[in-house]
């Protein structure tokens, strides 16, 4: 059962083919970056859409049952994410009404500050905002994934201290392996595993370095991480963008924020979208993957870190009726 | 089992109470006249937090099992409506997304025309739109009740005709009755019951005329309302405005569009707030009114009139899964 904590990019019938074929039976898609309301409804509906037209495929799921139940048809289960808490426009109940249309992952922050907390770019991380502790225990009450990825590193501290439940980091490594501001340290995985939270180890070339050189040191990078935090607080989270180009990177990285360059992840000498490693092209070469962690891990273990950890998580944080 | 297929104004605990005391199984409030998507979630999410803080006393539904279970229990079934497509931002996608947050009840039109159609109120109207016709077909299919009652009565009748299920007017009368431009000539009204819709019959004061005078009265209009469109098609839809005032009613006539004095149902000789009828001042004035039916009618009719019929006509129409 492997599980993909986050990706972006445009999903057509291809795309979603790879899905299953890769034996994923559960990812989830980007609805949002930038996004106010409307756009992220919008992404919902084209969603709704897709599930139509390709529900031999695919099923959008809100809870582990559907997740379950789409592995067993065949399918892949689409837990339905944003990066950005921007569809909220700044309403608490906007949280409940949001998970009602099938949201089931958002990140509290994306590159910029904005009401709920500071960002992983910015020179200086508030930490939660007095409306981010209302967020982040609202998403809790409904069951809703509260992910810290590209928040600040206060921020995602407080965050983890706030929440009554588990939450996650769906597609960043540990900084103390490879350091770049989109990493998390040593402190905040250690208190995310704590919570019994998750860390979804990116396959994304900007923030894995040489980790991302081979499958084999990736791998590694996989090893290393469990040392760190344990075998049950580790999955994957490739930040996967399949068919995505320069408009979809500059929308990333600029939004309606700025005129200026923006490098996001990248930097001026590496400007442009960085290529996916060839070791992971699509979710197609997830079980080559599962074979690799076999040279560090036994099969338990191997089906912990491809999905089993996704699992024991969305149960504890989507099923909260 | 009485239903009460309109109304607006300002809930509180005291209004519920009411129409629990009113023996009301089921209500339709009003959540848009004008307002937009943000401010129509805004509203979705008020009636949430309303019934958290009154579990007791209103369930908001869904299905015509949410109607019954909730009359079970003493309480009173919410069916969340609009009295405009202003929600949709002209987007068919958002129809089953409205639904997902539990809009049950959309009228298409308020009193001016827009991409959905005509108004009662346009000198010319034009119809049901190219995206009408969409959208009529699309609340069919999530199950949500199409309300003409605002809308112009061409677009009213080809609306009826695009259907695939049964339409309503929630709140209108029989303009052979009462002639007013908010009430509904015979071809719609006929129209409208052979395609097993629902006339819901207002009581309020300035599209009933004399008929409002009295409890009496209005019974005789009840009457000859059933004479002209049979039994099964009639019900209740007040039009009750509790604890609202001149914002209000200046909202609902010049909303955003105007700046010059709109009268709506009202006229330069009658311009304020129309009091409510002295017999129906809430809905605790019902189980006298189906008292008052029972000169014209047997029991079980007076059942079909108070609520029956309604009930019937929402489990063709909400339960479509």
């Amino acid at each position: 059962m492997y599980i993909d904590g986050l990706e972006c990019g445009n999903y057509d019938r291809e795309v979603l083919t790879e899905l299953r074929d890769g034996g994923l039976a559960c990812i989830t898609p980007t609805l949002a970056f930038w996004e106010d309301t409307l756009e992220t409804m919008d992404a919902i509906g084209r969603w709704r859409d897709l599930e139509r037209d390709n529900a031999d495929l695919i099923r959008i799921a809100g809870s582990s049952a559907d997740i379950e139940r789409a592995h067993a048809e065949g399918k892949t289960a689409i837990l339905l994410g944003t990066q950005n808490a921007s569809p909220l426009a700044d309403r608490i109940r906007y949280v409940e009404l949001f998970h009602a249309m099938g949201l089931r992952v958002m990140q509290l922050t994306y590159n910029n500050q904005n009401a709920i907390g500071g960002s992983c770019y910015e020179a200086e991380d508030s930490g939660l905002s007095r409306f981010g502790r209302e967020v982040v225990r609202e998403m809790n009450r409904v069951g809703m994934v509260v992910d810290l990825s590209h928040s600040g590193e206060r921020t995602g501290i407080e965050a983890i201290e706030a929440a009554e439940r588990p939450v996650a980091v769906t597609h960043a490594n540990p900084r103390s392996l490879y350091d770049h501001p989109r990493n998390k340290g040593d402190a905040l995985v250690r208190a995310l595993a704590d919570n019994g939270g998750m860390l979804g180890l990116a396959t994304y070339r900007n923030i894995s370095g040489p980790w991302a050189d081979s499958r084999r040191s990736w791998c590694e990078m996989v090893a290393k991480t469990v040392e760190l935090i344990g075998i049950d607080a580790v999955g994957i989270g490739t930040d996967l963008s399949r068919k995505s180009g320069l408009p979809e990177l500059e929308w990333m990285r600029q939004g309606r924020w700025t005129r200026t360059v923006q490098y996001g992840a990248g930097s001026a000498s590496n400007p442009g979208k960085a290529k996916p490693v060839e070791w992971m092209g699509s979710t197609l070469d997830f079980p080559a993957l599962a074979v690799a962690l076999g040279e560090h891990f036994d099969q338990a273990e191997v089906g912990k870190l491809m999905g089993g950890n996704w699992m024991r998580f969305y149960r504890q944080v989507l099923d909260v009726r």
